[in-house]
């Protein structure tokens, strides 16, 4: 049920308002708030503003810093190591990519590895940020466990998401995707409206297929590809957990229950300068032309049009920041309650 | 059935003496055998001497250069752009991952993008070499279209492989995978043995789900996860197609049939030297100890043993490398013709 309309940029002002009564400053509450924003803009509403409660009960327990006291602890010409001090996955993700962007200008290309963060939205907000600067821009996370290693029923690596953007002659072409079929999020939504699930979305506690979702939400969600997904999300535990000195697997700390312990996420960024490869002009044209003929080719039976990786969230985009973002009765109470909470003026 | 056990060391010694037949010098021949028999090695037949009639008339007709005129075009810092001069894929990929390799030791990382060159094997074979010396080795290739973009029911991207391969305090870790669920030779295979095959291998060429073989060979492959797995085909096009400047999709020639036209594949390689983060001794222990708990969990019903990516390869290798490597009948005669044709010695 749709409760309000609310105007992008207020909505990103009210976030940020909220989080600087933490103690956040403006600029990192700003990233913050337009992380959260944007989710809604594109229609990943699970990251959206309907996280807000949760990241403001982070701040005020304490289990996430305030500070932005993220900082870079090892550098080489196409590297970094960066320690985000128990920051705001956000902050810690926007002042890593775009220290990326800037040695990739210089260099080709770098990959970063970050320690000691939190979580930090949607992955493609930060592999955007490159695409946006003519560049390809990648990155990862890792998650609290949710899927077990092939051959295994008990979860241990998370729903590591992994997403690439690059640059075309119109708007960039994003993927951003979990290793899992579904996100958990679908199955304790089927178990909240008591309906049944597909098999081939989750395995109970024993490792066996089911499409009862009130046992499914305590099991572990299938990999894509079986032993393919698997692999993934293990070596995404390795980039983002193992590399930069951060927590895996059942190591990290939980984000919706555990507020003592902080999450010690990892995650990678890379960016690779297109102009020192076939040159940012070339590769507009020959990437536009790629995806007309792709989306020119015969339909599928059903199908009615072929969307590139990324295309329906950027329609929807463009069409939320026109028309507003709906926000459902209860996220519409959330933010009311933290506006009243917080002595924050409630407009959006 | 089993005609022969080769030796690993004389098949190679065997596959190099005639590549050299061709023109291809000693060290760039020795490139070429090693990876077609570390594929036999691991287990991976579709990508081990049972290619080298092809290879070898390949090299004849001259559709590929027997030269190693391989060139680096642009250099920087932390990134390479190659030109591979249509020159044998495998002595290319060697190449590109030593100077990868190189510069990511002087700099933190490094990433290549390869144009004008041929198949190259298995993708795991360079990602290896990085892992050998203690850093992440990333690389993936495209290859002619077998995979329908999501929507559509016609093939555009190839089954692009893309390798991982991780240092630990044993063997390396090492994912390698194409994005469909499985490779076409299965759906080949299938048709020529007179067998049906599961729903979800394969559509037909409408665009249909079918389990007939013979009318699935002709259609296109489905990709792991619907819409991830055509996402991540795309995006290997991009990252080794159209960024290095090669061919992408359906321009890509064909490696069985076309012997005219150069097939233009592009490759991308990475290499991320561990030290330049958390350390690699740190690193080893920790990747070993996440292994350690993976490997210890509760079995899914019908699961003897939980592995890691590439450890049934691994495993593999070393019990081949004893006990030498199973030729079929059909191979091992293909190996005596071609040893007769040029004048090779026939000792395995």
């Amino acid at each position: 049920m749709v409760a309000y309309k609310a105007d992008w940029q207020k909505l990103r002002r009210f976030c940020a308002n909220l989080l600087m009564k933490e103690g956040m400053c403006e600029s990192d509450a700003i990233v913050c708030a337009d992380s959260l924003v944007d989710a809604d803009l594109s229609g990943v509403e699970s990251h959206g503003v309907s996280r807000l409660t949760n990241y403001m009960k982070r701040l005020r327990t304490q289990v996430v810093s305030h500070e932005s006291n993220y900082t870079v602890e090892k550098e080489y010409p196409g590297s970094l190591l960066v320690d985000g001090n128990n920051a705001m996955g956000m902050a810690v993700g926007k002042f890593t990519m775009t220290r990326c962007i800037e040695k990739a200008s210089e260099n080709g290309s770098c990959f970063a590895a970050v320690k000691h963060s939190n979580h930090y939205g949607t992955a493609s907000y930060y592999a955007r940020m490159a695409a946006e600067k003519g560049m390809i821009g990648i990155t990862g996370t890792n998650a609290p466990p949710n899927i077990a290693p092939w051959g295994s029923s008990q979860k241990y690596m998370g729903t590591n998401p992994i997403a690439i953007a690059v640059p075309t002659d119109q708007e960039p072409m994003v993927l951003d995707m979990a290793p899992s079929v579904v996100a958990m999020g679908k199955i304790i939504l089927a178990a909240k409206l008591g309906k049944s699930i597909p098999e081939g979305w989750v395995l109970d506690p024993d490792g066996k297929p089911t499409t009862d979702p009130q046992v499914g939400q305590y099991g572990t969600l299938i990999p894509i590809g079986g032993p393919k997904g698997s692999g993934i999300a293990i070596m995404m535990e390795v980039l983002c957990g193992v590399l930069s000195g951060a927590e895996y697997g059942p190591h990290i700390n939980h984000f919706w229950k555990d507020f003592e312990h902080p999450q010690n996420l990892g995650h990678f960024f890379a960016a690779i300068d297109v102009d020192k490869f076939c040159g940012i002009c070339e590769f507009r044209q020959r990437v536009g032309n790629m995806i007309r003929e792709m989306k020119a080719l015969p339909l599928s039976p059903g199908s009615q049009q072929i969307y590139m990786p990324g295309e329906i969230e950027s329609i929807r985009r463009e069409e939320r920041k026109k028309n507003g973002i709906e926000l459902s009765e209860s996220v519409y109470q959330e933010l009311k309650t933290l506006a009243e909470q917080y002595n924050v003026k409630f407009e959006l």
